[in-house]
């Protein structure tokens, strides 16, 4: 039992940066702080560029003391997952393949924060290539749970005030997912909207997104990055305002079960249907698969979100893996020689017909835009799991990746006074539409936040 | 004044391989020998791997003796272009930057050739990071003359003989280009088809596609690579037979000026219109901007191909050039570094707009499958220009890149007794038509191919 971590959002002491109040190298030393009392037990980061961090946040500082920041996040402190290349820090991707590789240069999305004027503080731990085998990083709530995977390291440090955010990515729930264990936000963009050149997830559903202390912070991280460079290649990028969305509440919400349902916690379930009765209370309508012919329809579209994902990766892995394994086969763990002979014995018909289904999902699911602003569902069956050997249940998560539709995971939630989050599920190119959604979903739901002695 | 160049088709000695009169060793020392007399003054190679070719072209002739050859390019001796990583060589692509790295895999296509059982000789010379900073690749027509680029050394390594086929890449004009003035074949497949992983073109609309001595080799390595390694994630590959797409001659064609006209040279606008009059005496209807309202409709919309592709170019090229600006700017030639200032001057909404632009020319360029079975038009201006400093003119070939569709230049035309290319553009996934119609113009316009002393 420990002492309930807080986090650290940036955002939100603005006005104490203009004013002098607060300075980003104090900021940072709070951070450091934190990681010194935490990281020996949380185990958060895979390197840390200390002095480097020290640097930046004292020409931040000196930025904001001649009124001229680079941007609103000049001086955000900020961890990076380690499947994202950083000049000045190995990049690791959880594999002793990697162990110690220097890249020798930024990915575009930490070329864009240095740009920004954001306090890079190290690398955090992922599962092995942002797949399943777990790191070493623990839930800062209770360090014998998981934190959540794939971007294990990056949910822990927000939770833990090691950083007020850190860059994640997703293909299946490793943004949301460890979000909701951690009790922070995590935010997964549109397919496409932010820039995966530099970071080590190619694969046709994975998204680079952030976790992080609060919905502001999150978003101002995102818009800042893809106002520097941009979506993937060939697309326009991420939409919506260059500040935070303004609280918006919808007419309409439509709740998904999702596959996810049948493994959620009776305390789960009860905490979901607790909060869809408060949101209801504050006048927005919920339809449900029940009451709306197009949420049952989106349902069944999405009932094999999970399998359908686990074969289009199982396929787009076949290559890098086959040259792991020429390279030395003994340095991958059990589930990645699995996933890399599963993939051999893949045909490019299989995968042509995985592809199909996805499309289809995302065609039905579209048209639910007609009759609800956002989709909400938990974002995990419950609370972390205790156990470090899996990073959790991502069949409530995996529906956003799998769909190419933004999704944002808030801390509103618990369970065994753990933090659980709801997801909420938005449409293409709708980014900014979830960031108004959640907010006003924040203010009708403060009570139901996880708390901890 | 040199001897003519003497590529070396493969699959047209498939009988003698399976017969046992001829050894994929035979033909590799073959090509050897080739390398040998003429590798000197061409200058195809930035590294080989002889010993290594030895081994695979031995395994592959105990294969074939034992009558299980791999696929149907087993034995078949290959160039990779040096941006295109091989696990046993360098990737330096063309940039001082990245001299000797060893990035310890292959690419997607290099792997599945491999497994295909394919013999890969060498990596070869490519412009500065695939753009348009020569190499030191001659042309083996003309030593004097560029070999075109950027796939300068898998072009002109075909030509001599080097090798049956090599890898190139394509986002402006890389592959058709060098093809037409090296007269050889050249096949860029449709954006997306094949696996780009492990391959430094990242762009919206670059592909990997090759450079080959018969189109019935261009044909079957796309094919073998892409049954192994399918196309870019979310796609679902190259389209098509197993084998060459039989001879098909189509109803119409049409025949595109593109933006190039303006530039091509008086003799080689006379070799194209001497080809069309063979094309339609051998009983196919040739339409026009003069005879058809959807080809003039055509013609406006890819008249601003060059300029569209470049700001394109430009705006994705911002990361990583910052980054290898970040780490050694003296390494970047002026025209590399031009870029880096270009893309930084250039906002997200210029990007969106030049995104527009070119999703506009697509569909109107769509609309000409209705009456015509493929487009065909020069690929490029004349034959290969004298001098060395630059690759060439693009403005022909870079119509396919942009609009994403596949293309094939066939050299089958001639100017100055240099050969010239004559480029077959298709639709969205009609690859495997191209090659049929390609096959029927080489019958047709066998007489044209350039012959010289």
């Amino acid at each position: 039992m420990t002492a309930r971590p807080q986090a650290k959002p940036f955002l939100a002491r603005l006005n104490d940066l203009r004013s002098g109040a607060l300075t980003p190298r104090i900021l940072l030393e709070e951070c450091l702080a934190n990681i010194e009392a935490r990281e020996g037990e949380v185990k958060v980061f895979t390197a840390m560029n200390i002095e480097g961090a020290r640097q930046a946040a004292d020409a931040s500082t000196a930025r904001w003391k001649a009124g001229r920041p680079l941007s609103r996040i000049d001086g955000m402190p900020v961890g990076v997952k380690d499947v994202i290349e950083t000049r000045d820090m190995p990049t690791g991707m959880g594999s002793p393949l990697f162990t110690g590789w220097l890249s020798q240069r930024d990915s575009a999305s930490v070329r864009a924060l240095r740009e920004a004027g954001a306090v890079i503080t190290g690398k955090t731990v992922t599962t092995e290539f942002a797949a399943s085998e777990p790191g070493p990083t623990r839930n800062p709530w209770d360090i014998e749970r998981t934190p959540g995977g794939s971007s294990s390291g990056s949910a822990a440090g927000v939770a833990a005030g090691f950083f007020s955010t850190a860059l994640g990515t997703q293909v299946i729930g490793s943004i949301l997912r460890p979000a909701s264990y951690c009790g922070v936000t995590g935010y997964k963009p549109t397919f496409g909207a932010i820039n995966r050149g530099g970071s080590h997830d190619y694969m046709s559903q994975s998204a680079q997104g952030v976790l992080a202390a609060s919905l502001a912070d999150a978003w101002q991280v995102m818009r800042e990055i893809g106002d520097r460079t941009g979506g993937d290649p060939g697309h326009g990028g991420l939409q919506g305002p260059s500040g935070a969305p303004p609280v918006q509440r919808p007419a309409t919400l439509a709740f998904l079960e999702t596959a996810g349902w049948a493994d959620a916690s009776d305390a789960a379930k009860h905490a979901m249907f607790e909060a869809r009765r408060q949101i209801e209370r504050a006048g927005i309508k919920v339809i449900d698969r029940n009451t709306s012919a197009q949420a049952a329809e989106a349902e069944r579209a999405i009932a094999s979100a999970l399998p359908v994902s686990y074969r289009l990766n199982t396929w787009e892995s076949r290559w890098p893996l086959n040259t792991y394994r020429d390279r030395d086969e003994s340095k991958l763990s059990a589930a990645m020689l699995k996933r890399a002979r599963d993939g051999e014995a893949m045909s490019l018909q299989e995968y042509r017909e995985a592809l199909a289904e996805r499309e289809h999902a995302r065609r039905i699911y579209a048209r639910l835009a007609d009759v609800a602003g956002a989709c909400i569902s938990l974002s995990a069956a419950g609370c972390a799991p205790v156990g470090l050997r899996s990073t959790g249940n991502a069949a409530f998560v995996v529906t956003g990746s799998m769909l190419g539709a933004p999704s944002i995971s808030i801390p509103v939630l618990a369970e065994q006074e753990l933090p659980l989050g709801m997801q909420v599920l938005g449409f293409h190119d709708g980014d900014a539409d979830i960031f108004a959604i959640a907010a006003a979903l924040m203010e009708i739901l403060p009570a139901a936040q996880a708390r901890r002695a």
